[in-house]
């Protein structure tokens, strides 16, 4: 992703900027014109005016302030059975909770299960603390339950024993997928009997298109499944919080670690922000706008998608951000990039989100949720033309 | 600290709470009164209200925000050679910092060289990455360099060589100590000699009541040293905004590493605030008033501590927030305390500011940051008291 940002980084004050001429199918971030600043400047102001003033700017309280920890238990709570405060923590979004946990619960050289594919940048994390990831493959209904125990057995039998498993159930990064009802349950009782603490990358649930999103592992276990929520995705990303619900005993080690007993609560500020605009039910109705806006990107994509050619198979997702897209197997989605810049349409190549990094060469990510609707159904119909004009395309079935 | 919070802890927002009656000289923490609520609040409005409201609230750039990499460069040129941008990194305060560093520049069971006493929680964080804090002995010119060649010495005799050195040489924290100008020369020469990566934590540079603060460690060698810098002492700790200037080789991997690409800038939009703060001439304001008061405050505790006994000792600090005190070896500052807080006045016994935990029961912190001069002068007097009606002080020359 770095280069889409060379050349325009004279000024850089965020990660992505999308090039001039260019859809950029790849950006898995929120458009910037529906970020909320209004209901986030109402709370700031609201926040520094007032009588916590002083508190909001002072070192936080470790856990996170506690109006933010009872607003999240609170929302959660409206679909699931509500997190003691002390089964909930307050993080700087779920890439900094993700790089905490590791630094507790890992040591260089331990395999870490995950789905392939993955989030490719959890990836980047758990490289970061030397740990080896090892991919169970994926189905649209999730990962595949067989080839976990598989992928554990031929572990233990290596001398390998993983302790962790990190999987993102619901509307997946990048599938787009959710785990089914059954192997939700089935792979809780297999990370049980196997003494496996799940991670359970819960980023995408608030943004469930038709359904109710899916029961969450942390319900179904909540002493097994640490479950990282963050309002990036439901917020604003810039801002740099999350949450996660785990069990009192991680909760305590966290909250106890140097860390926070160093610098407090992380991102204090924020997260007493973040309190306010939850409090203001502006979070809520910024959810409800997200949702229906989405929802109507996601059907101009797939709208776009739909002609696309035999071969080339994707799933509809039910939330989320993103299409993944199966291209032929001769297909290398690398080449394709080019190609498709070359005619004003970006996407992500889907070989990073494997953990293993050979072959997957034909499956590429799209978000939908940088753009209107009309800028992306007409991205998608520039890709499928491409994809048509192939050569290696016709000879697929 | 922990319990200085319990029973207070039904509604927590910050870290630390003064208990009714009691004058908390153990709270190195900034006068919730002196924080600048006026200026963050006039940033915050004008970031949310501006052109550049969807940049706060969007992934940020993984370096930080190009406004506040400048803004900092050009408040360090104010002293010091101005680093480049690929120079410096924004963190989320010192901690956050050390604590990405040590992911990237450590491993377990490695040793990394500290003084002894060193600031508490860096070495709990050091812990939380399974490293071996090994001390070398400071006084009152900073760590000891024969001490240090004798402990490095014997650390390459037992086969545990270690590649880090991590100091406060400004300011320090617990002593209020700086390395004397040979010193820093002596310590940067021998690092480099022995191929050590220096971290440099400067979270106390802003705060200096006579002269101008030291040269930093980076400045004479920017190649070796890792400076941390932070706006926790100088604006606001809830903030979470720090920096550092470091070697391109390493600013640039920490760029590229999976926390940045995953999540954007650390701390991004608190960082956007930051960078408009430092702009608008406010920051240097404030940094004027904090060094007044703080002297100030500081001479009050150090009046307060003059009537004290023989045997006792301790260096009136040139900046930052501390007074070490030393009492006589018959003392234990951790029995003193129950006794202390009886009358009224509480500390931070010296003791968890040694890597090592055995002896060193003679020691004690008190900051003179969290109120003003009359109570700090009260609080002292009380402690001098107290010290003075001790036995065992009696048997000291």
């Amino acid at each position: 992703m770095k280069s889409s940002l060379d050349g325009f980084a004279e000024s850089p004050a965020v990660q992505l900027r999308a090039r001039p001429g260019m859809i950029e199918l790849g950006f898995g971030q929120p458009d910037p014109a529906l970020l909320p600043s209004r209901a986030i400047k109402i709370a700031a102001d609201g926040l520094l005016g007032g009588a916590q003033a002083a508190d909001a700017l002072s070192y936080g309280y470790e856990r996170g302030p506690r109006d933010l920890v009872d607003a999240i238990a609170d929302r959660i709570a409206e679909t699931e059975r509500r997190p003691s405060s002390s089964e909930l923590l307050v993080t700087g979004g779920n890439s900094q909770a993700l790089d905490e946990l590791l630094t507790h619960l890992a040591s260089p050289g331990d395999s870490i299960l995950v789905e392939a594919p993955t989030y490719n940048f959890a990836l980047a994390i758990m490289r970061s603390h030397c740990l080896r990831p090892v991919g169970v493959p994926n189905d649209e209904e999730g990962m595949q339950i067989e080839r976990l125990e598989e992928a554990f057995g031929k572990l233990c039998k290596e001398n390998r024993a993983p302790s962790l498993l990190y999987v993102i159930p619901t509307f997946h990064n990048p599938t787009g997928a959710s785990l089914s009802r059954s192997r939700r349950h089935e792979l809780v009782s297999f990370a049980s009997a196997r003494g496996l603490t799940i991670i359970e990358d819960d980023a995408y649930r608030e943004l469930s298109y038709r359904d109710p999103a899916p029961e969450s592992l942390w319900s179904i276990d909540p002493d097994r499944v640490v479950r990282l929520g963050t309002v990036s995705k439901s917020l604003a990303p810039g801002l740099r919080v999350g949450w996660m619900t785990a069990n009192e005993r991680l909760t305590r080690t966290l909250e106890l670690a140097g860390l926070r007993q160093s610098g407090g609560g992380v991102n204090h500020f924020a997260a007493m922000v973040v309190a306010k605009v939850i409090r203001s039910g502006l979070y809520a109705a910024t959810v409800d706008q997200l949702r229906a806006e989405y929802k109507a990107r996601r059907n101009a994509l797939v709208a776009g998608l739909a002609a696309t050619l035999d071969g080339t198979s994707y799933q509809v997702p039910l939330g989320g951000y993103f299409v993944w897209l199966e291209l032929p197997s001769t297909v290398d989605a690398s080449m394709l990039l080019s190609q498709a810049e070359a005619e004003g349409v970006s996407f992500v190549p889907g070989r990073s989100f494997f953990p293993s990094p050979t072959g997957n060469t034909n499956y590429l990510r799209l978000a939908f949720t940088y753009y209107e609707p009309t800028m992306l159904k007409d991205g998608a119909e520039r890709l499928v033309r491409i994809i048509r004009n192939l050569h290696p395309t016709r000879r697929t079935s």
